[in-house]
């Protein structure tokens, strides 16, 4: 069954794509950390990485872009059973975002480092901005396919997007205030919210 | 009547400090533009602007603070009708987002420029973000107010100032690919997609 072959060694490729790119990424924050982002190379990134230098640049386009992390992927899994989901749009979003809030929960030592990196180098943030902007666009894509949308047309999916991730925005908010719960419930409650917000908005 | 003397000088004193704030910030960013941040004090600023520099710093706390432009504040005549409404909350905010989208036009120049300024010093950037959180903030205590809702119990307000910015922000990109369009309009478009948009989301 070719099919299900290729799903398994993609799969199994993207795994080892993102297990590189994750070393990559904690060896230039640790790097830069220590030493400062402008006493770090992407020759001792890649070093100390034990990768090349021209696979560094299969994976980051920049020093700068090793460090910077924005949103973790949505887990496949997910992005499929939200694709073939036909019931409550806004249950199934939920659903989706429950499971991004455990991917970052994964990746909290990570963040912690990078928001440390980052407070030290603000001119990482305009390119941190640029993947959740990013990530905004590729949320909006999958809400578009998912409601038959043409998001050239219409800007419904775009709406969508931004107003979904601006209460994954408050979720978060609140886990990072309070690392003692789980970044999963905080973002499933405040989408709970955001339903029974719209009877509170609108007469 | 004391209370309608005291609004009009009131609201006459806060127009002359916002017109000597504007003053301040104009003359900073031109004079960042041509010379570059690190070239530029705030003596000369002063000078420049025609206030003295303890003025200055009545005004704002460092050179990068005069440059950078959050979003305008909402005029006073649009926050109190919103806070006297009684009907259909969202048809209000509707309101009250067209007359900031109206405000936006007016500092149109002032942005353009600022903009450029922020492309040029990426470490300006944390203190933009500041301010529009500062500007959510602000409008979730807006909201709070309006539904009699208390922020530090419950965090509806804070979500609904995220949802609604959403919006404003999806219509205000709009007006930025295409200078031709009314922000007002684009923002007050947005508003209305968001109602329709709920019976998209919810079986």
């Amino acid at each position: 069954m070719p099919s299900r072959e290729g799903v398994t060694s993609g799969g199994l490729r993207a795994r080892r794509r993102r297990e590189t790119s994750d070393r990559i990424q904690q060896t230039a924050l640790a790097l830069v950390s220590e030493h400062g982002l402008d006493h770090v190379t992407v020759e001792q990134i890649s070093t100390q990485a034990g990768v090349s230098v021209r696979t560094f640049f299969n994976y980051f386009p920049s020093k700068e872009s090793a460090l910077a992390d924005g949103p973790p992927p949505i887990p496949d899994h997910a992005r499929a059973a939200f694709l073939a989901g036909t019931g409550d749009v806004l249950a199934d979003l939920t659903t989706l975002f429950v499971a991004h809030g455990i991917e970052f929960e994964a990746r909290r030592s990570t963040m912690e480092c990078f928001h440390q990196v980052l407070r030290d180098n603000p001119r990482l943030m305009p390119l941190q901005l640029q993947r959740f902007h990013q990530f905004e666009l590729d949320v909006a894509e999958l809400i578009g396919a998912r409601l038959g949308l043409d998001d050239d047309e219409d800007d419904t999916a775009r709406l969508a997007a931004a107003v979904v991730l601006a209460a994954v925005r408050v979720g978060m908010e609140r886990w990072s205030r309070d690392f003692d719960v789980s970044p999963a419930a905080e973002v499933g409650r405040a989408l709970a919210n955001l339903r029974s917000l719209w009877t509170s908005l609108v007469a």
